[in-house]
């Protein structure tokens, strides 16, 4: 049995962000050599998310409305959380309705996809460096 | 290590539709004669989901009531995505809250389930054919 | 390849509770042995969540007031399940937001964690003992 890791760091220009990391989990897998097995994508920080749909931006642009209108960044008062001094409440809410993480099937030294499927690192509270993780198992 | 792989095809007369496939997933887990490890079942299709939970038909229909009444299909032009000629921007939204994908315990052979735990394929774009993906990893 | 199995039984005094579980799952994780590999905990119940965020108590305030803000457990007749004799509709639904289940990978003998990550067993209809399982796969 084989395994890898590794880290990915991003630092988004706005608070809510996706960002298409697809062509960099494919060089993970190939420099694990492994072939047939599992790999876990997650964010390693709370109030973000790792997500696979569509690299449209007109999707994009959909979801952040309907995260914003639905968990909306303000009133932050609107929060408990906040007042530990804060303003992220809503991006802990918006990671859980996006997802921590994706598990994704290796085949023959492959990322076993469906022909849209593509993997987003999800942001909600960004302008600042974090971190995703990859680990990848089997041989 | 053994892995295992299946694509299973769907194709829901509905729109929206919820179809258990928990027998489908025990014969791929006997197929692969797999004892213990781990099983992926993932949509390949990103307006589609794989989640778990009870098979009972008015349950079935709040999921559906919820859904519809909080990211709902129309009007269509409510979603950027739609104007590049689709019109299932809000199967992708309601795919996030399902969920892609599930990871199954696999013990002494079996799905190490709880009680009431079954398996579905939602469907959120449906009337054509689309595919999950079941791979196991283990021995 | 290792593999390792466990079930953790939880009984929440409210209906809604979130319950700190990562120093059980650390427990598991020593004892199994397994020092590279994934570790999968999951609800074993339908009406439950396993999830990673912030230990904060605002916070889970802050998740409580949007669930039962967005997915209300009243009035009971609102949901087509509860004819059935159930008053948990809204606690199924509920679960599909906070999600089934964690995949975490193990790194080293240890979870893999970013600085704040922590593993909750969400309960949306409680009073009464339930199980998560742990399974963890690797070497």
């Amino acid at each position: 049995m084989k395994n890898y890791r590794k880290e990915l760091w991003f630092n988004t220009p706005n608070r809510m962000d996706f960002i298409n990391i697809t062509h960099l989990i494919r060089e993970c897998l190939k420099d694990s050599g492994i072939k047939e097995g599992l790999i876990l994508v997650n964010a390693m920080h709370i109030t973000a998310s790792v997500f696979i749909n569509d690299d449209e931006s007109g999707l994009h642009h959909d979801y952040k409305k309907w995260l914003e209108a639905n968990i909306p960044h303000e009133p932050l008062e609107h929060y408990r959380h906040n007042d530990t001094g804060e303003d992220n409440a809503d991006a802990h809410i918006k990671r859980q309705f996006m997802g921590r993480e994706v598990v994704i099937a290796v085949t023959a030294g492959k990322l076993d996809f469906g022909p849209w499927e593509q993997i987003f690192y999800g942001e909600f509270d960004g302008k600042r460096r974090k971190r995703v993780l990859v680990k990848v198992l089997g041989e």
